[in-house]
């Protein structure tokens, strides 16, 4: 069995840190006697100095003909000035969400025993944090109708928050298979007692819950969350949630870890699922062998998780991730005193060695 | 001169809290030469109990009949099976909000040395922390037009963002002058690179700041927001946002402080400022003496400041409060080792022996 990846390092940092995930899924591939193609495609900054384009038409056709598509991140300050549709990340992310159907944005977040001083929470509130956030990719503001209007020199601009009992459906069930396979415990979030598009949200989802009966189902509004997330961050398993609440809850929750260096994610939903860091491109160190490569490592993990069903394997990756912490070796975003700095390259290194 | 207070305790822990700020007020008023008439009104659960309204026509009527409106708080257990149009939260605040015009909503964040120990965050981490959040409060997805459809079993619900210039304008200009009278930083939040609601709002503060020179402006997305209030606080000052954003970040902003009992909040807009605590009507400790009276009588501070522009008093309010904290004397949701354990009436006492 030979796996297509499409391969998109995107900007900044990517081009550093993608090359590491790719190290690693052909150790796992030797080990466990799988194969992939790694097929190269231009996407963001990049992709808009060589072709004009965010996302060029050729590189969706090659994540169209793959089996997976592996991410590194998008944007710098060079393209900040484009007018914002022609921006690296809306130009490029939007799209290709669209297009490929993904629909679930999932990002696990969970604290590492090595790491648990990182975070600006203290360690004893952090204690036992382990969630998965899943947020709605493809609907609400992001993809409602929006406009403006001019009246009398009067400007009113405005976007829609639309769902459908189909859409919220496919999202609300995912999460109820995710809590299956974990504590058992879903958190749906929502603005219910204001929103109508909340208020079909989670009608849709107590109507489902009974096909679901092992999982305890809870429901919670987006503003109580944003302040539970802090206050109590261990009382959630798997958080599901609509797109722009998603948006903000799941860059609120990456502070709970140790680093947006540690931070995966998957984008899943149509025949081929998409995965990246949770981090950006990081301009500033950009090109200095600095970059964290874990969260790209992880999220190949992810994709053999969830895309190939190669469970086995991608908890392989994450034990010699925890190993390689334990043994005290860290990247300039996670450097502790006392601790061994290691460069991007060094870090995948020493995962090699676990595996 | 006499200023007429409305007052509406509301449910639960509403009517114990209400009752110390009057008599702060009182005591202020006797110090300063100001006097204050104070009439009850009913609101909320209390209000649905005893009239079938959670805003009867007749408090509504009295609010806008007063120079400021002093709230407990809302909703309780009784309550919440309640279709959500009538629940005493949404029923009373929102028309009460939309009625007299309050279209900003004003919440100061600060750490106080003698409670540093008390948040989530580390001391470190919010050390210098002082902001206030500016949420535009009678627009966007809150009033926007809503609505359901059914297409063939196929249900569709949805909200609008909607925001026009005079609207965006107004609120702006309320939080560059808050800017003003601070550290002259403002930043606006909002989700520019998706939503054309923001575009426009990102626009209006761009071309109003030009009157404002004094002031450094700066835009985040909101999903960074989320990440910089826990990442490090202390880079913010004024905080400007859209309705829904406010919503979720002032809620994720209360836990940077030692207690949702030491928070307040004005609402203003129209001719007449709404006072409350940031906290709710906490059934679990009604009727116990255990509630901490602080929001609301620094809630009641706000009031003299921003209703009666009595500067000179609310900082006297603040100052005592400050020194009986620094005394040792504390409410159960902020006691720690050591310290005096007070009840709501006691705390007051000491308040107002430092007055
Ligand atoms: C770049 C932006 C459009 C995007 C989003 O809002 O979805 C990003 O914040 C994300 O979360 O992937
Ligand atoms: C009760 C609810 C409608 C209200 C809001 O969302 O505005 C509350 O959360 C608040 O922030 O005052």
């Amino acid at each position: 069995m030979t796996y297509r990846i499409a391969v998109l390092p995107g900007d900044g940092i990517g081009a550093e840190i993608v090359p590491q995930a790719i190290r690693v899924l052909e150790a796992i591939g030797a080990k466990y006697g799988l194969s992939f193609t790694f097929t190269e495609g231009l996407i963001g900054g990049i992709a808009i100095d060589k072709t004009g384009q965010p996302l060029p038409a050729e590189t969706l056709e090659l994540c169209r003909n793959s089996d997976a598509i592996l991410l590194g991140a998008i944007g710098g300050p060079k393209w900040d000035d484009l007018p914002t549709h022609l921006r690296p990340e809306v130009g490029a992310l939007l799209p290709l969400r669209k297009e490929l159907g993904l629909y679930a944005n999932i990002r696990p977040c969970h604290t590492y025993d090595a790491l648990a001083d990182a975070s600006t929470l203290k360690k004893e509130v952090l204690a036992g944090t382990d969630m998965v956030i899943i947020r709605e990719l493809t609907g609400g503001l992001y993809f409602g109708s929006k406009g403006r209007e001019d009246i009398d020199g009067v400007q009113k601009a405005w976007d829609t928050m639309l769902y459908s009992t189909p859409e919220i459906e496919r999202i609300v069930r995912l999460a109820f298979e995710t809590a299956g396979h974990r504590r058992k415990k879903l958190c749906s979030v929502d603005k219910a007692n204001v929103l109508e598009s909340s208020r079909l949200w989670r009608e849709t989802v107590n109507r489902l819950a009974p096909e679901y009966p092992d999982i305890a189902v809870t429901h919670m509004y987006v503003d109580n969350a944003a302040m539970q997330f802090i206050r109590n961050p261990g009382q959630f398993d798997v958080v599901v949630t609509e797109n722009t609440f998603g948006d903000i809850l799941s860059d609120q929750a990456s502070m709970l870890s140790a680093s947006l260096g540690m931070l995966a994610s998957a984008s899943l939903g149509g025949h081929v699922g998409l995965y990246e860091p949770a981090h950006g491109s990081a301009p500033d160190i950009a090109g200095q062998k600095k970059a964290n490569p874990i969260a790209t490592i992880l999220s190949a993990a992810m994709m053999l998780e969830y895309s190939f069903n190669r469970v086995a394997e991608a908890r392989a990756i994450e034990a010699a991730i925890e190993a390689v912490l334990a043994k005290g070796f860290r990247t300039g975003d996670i450097m502790e005193a006392g601790k061994t700095l290691v460069n991007t390259e060094e870090m995948t290194d020493r995962v090699l060695e676990e595996l």
